[in-house]
């Protein structure tokens, strides 16, 4: 097998936690004799820094001839108290979305038995949970047209735009999960309200008839939001649209516990991107104590989707498994006193793997 | 005082727990000497039955000419199942808004002791969480053309639309109910991302000015997703968009683990409406089971939003609470064995008020 990967380390912790994960992705091409080949690239506040893009030109160039992106966090709080300013690190990465065609973001949301007690949910509840969120990514409001002010400023529209292809694609992917899952969509929608998700529940009821082994339920999106937190369990696949994806694989994330352990990948027409689900974190940034797990898992879906490593991707789970056996975690999740570094934890996978 | 009410029982369990809340509204006209005069109409599924309109013209009438209107729920299986029948109870409801001009929908979510164990959130976090979800109810994506479908069916899409006085009316009445309680008013937006945020965000930092004891929190929709379950208690106003304000509020309905108990008002420019949270409920219907408490407690919030009856409200909260410390409850929340009907625990409240 030969990688060729783009890293694009971002903001905050995005360097050290991509650094781990780097560790291991070097230690599984070793152990697998796998030839590897990557380059760094800027994205993000500190791409803004240094050449005042936040997505610049080199580094689409770099992800368009690469196999994987390989992903930290982006955003910095010299923006986030100014969402007005001209140029934003969110722009980079819409931007991103946009032109590496990334259509769907996947979010496996899982629960670790050591981690229960700290899910905001009473553990019964959440305990063996185990779902996929799928976001659309590259539609919807996010990048509808018109968007803007009316002439005197005192009127504000967006446009919610989406295709019959564009809900296709991402519906049958759903389905394509959930056949080698537990056999079950939810499509989360407000057919009740707008014309884009009556569209989306008519293409969901005729791709529907295409799977037939895969039961299928339709939810109002406030419903879905009230059903991760009344009943997580009851989730398999939920497939949903841009902006109430956001939303609801936000909520998804907290109800675990787990959120510096949850990775995600974002599937592309030209190549896919994999990055963990919490963000820049910039408090922690420097510091060596930004858990690198979720970042270190994202690895694991990039050679399970973008190489077909399955493998190697289950060698990387078992790692971080046992990094947690063994209580070699950062302050967030160590029980009984004793943290690890950042790099430390990076360091013991690593051997681990080889 | 002189109580001029429409009374819309909607489908469902809307005419049985209307009927007790009708209940209490009289036994308290009686015990204050209130003039009380109401009159009932049609509404929602019920209507389309009778009539073809889920909102008839005689409904709409009665509104007009009423300083209140005490409102059920609607909803049918007959329509859920098939989002795309040309007449739906839905249309109802949002014509009602609408042409009432019903702009904040008002939801106080607070918890019963009795009750949170009942949550699906572990106790410490949820106890004595008090807050209050504004939304924004005649704006937004429910209401802004263009919405629909391209000549071919292959494209839908829908507008989100906001001016500058709506935001402005509802950011106001989000800081003049703040100023009555904690102090704390959070903005939910998605100032990242949308043009109508942009607004939202902006004139909220106009009107902050005006404000200057109350604290002021903007948050993006996707991490407020996230902090109604991780942290309820850091709310104390939070004010948002129609579609923002759909979601999250009923998610913050669940994390209670009182959606029975919670009621609603939704205030407007020419009347103003009282309805618990909680939907029509379908399978209950007519069997004398469903919790009245909400409903009642509906008509607390009629007595003081509508009347400036705020002896009356307690009154009605006073009850509502003795009831349940009474045990004289309906089956979804009644422990120890014994649960009371609909009609007995209307008949309770009634009494414990006269
Ligand atoms: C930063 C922001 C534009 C982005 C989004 O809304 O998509 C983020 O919240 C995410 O979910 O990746
Ligand atoms: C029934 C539906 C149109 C409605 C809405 O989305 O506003 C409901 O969910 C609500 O919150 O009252």
């Amino acid at each position: 097998m030969k990688l060729n990967i783009a890293v694009l380390p971002g903001d905050g912790i995005g360097p050290e936690i991509v650094e781990q994960g780097m560790k291991a992705v070097k230690a599984v091409c070793e152990k697998y004799g796998h030839e590897l080949s990557y380059k760094h690239a800027l994205v993000g506040a500190v791409a803004i820094d240094e050449t005042g893009n936040p997505y610049p030109d080199e580094t689409h160039e770099l992800c368009m001839q690469s196999d994987a992106v390989y992903f930290g966090a982006i955003g910095s709080p010299k923006y986030d108290n100014n969402p007005s300013a001209k140029v934003r690190p969110e722009q980079g990465l819409l931007g991103m979305r946009k032109k590496l065609g990334l259509f769907a973001n996947i979010r496996p949301v899982t629960t670790f038995p050591s981690l229960l007690h700290k899910s905001p949910l009473r553990a019964e509840l959440i305990e063996g949970a185990d779902f996929m969120c799928i976001r659309e990514l590259t539609g919807g409001m996010y990048f509808g047209r018109p968007q803007g002010r009316s002439e005197d400023g005192n009127t504000a529209y967006d446009t919610c735009v989406y295709t019959r292809e564009e809900i296709e694609r991402i519906v049958r992917l759903a389905y394509q999960y959930a056949q080698k899952r537990r056999k079950k969509v939810t499509v989360v929608d407000k057919a009740n309200v707008l014309a884009t998700s009556r569209l989306w529940r008519q293409v969901a009821q005729e791709i529907e008839k295409e799977y037939p082994d895969v039961e299928t339920e339709y939810m109002f999106v406030d419903n879905a939001a009230m059903r991760l937190v009344q009943w997580p369990k009851s989730f398999d696949v939920m497939v949903t649209e841009n902006m109430f994806g956001d939303i609801l694989t936000d909520e998804a994330s907290v109800i675990t516990g787990s959120l510096g352990m949850l990775p995600s990948a974002s599937i592309g027409v030209h190549t896919s991107v994999f990055e963990p689900i919490h963000g820049s974190y910039p408090q922690a940034a420097g510091k060596n104590i930004a858990n690198p797990l979720a970042t270190i898992l994202s690895a694991a879906l990039m050679f399970e989707y973008a190489f077909n490593g399955m493998e190697e991707g289950a060698l990387i789970r078992e790692a971080v498994a046992a990094s947690m056996d063994a209580n070699v975690v950062t302050e967030d999740i160590a029980e009984n006193g004793k943290a690890y570094k950042t790099s430390e934890v990076g360091d013991w996978i690593a051997e681990y793997i080889a």
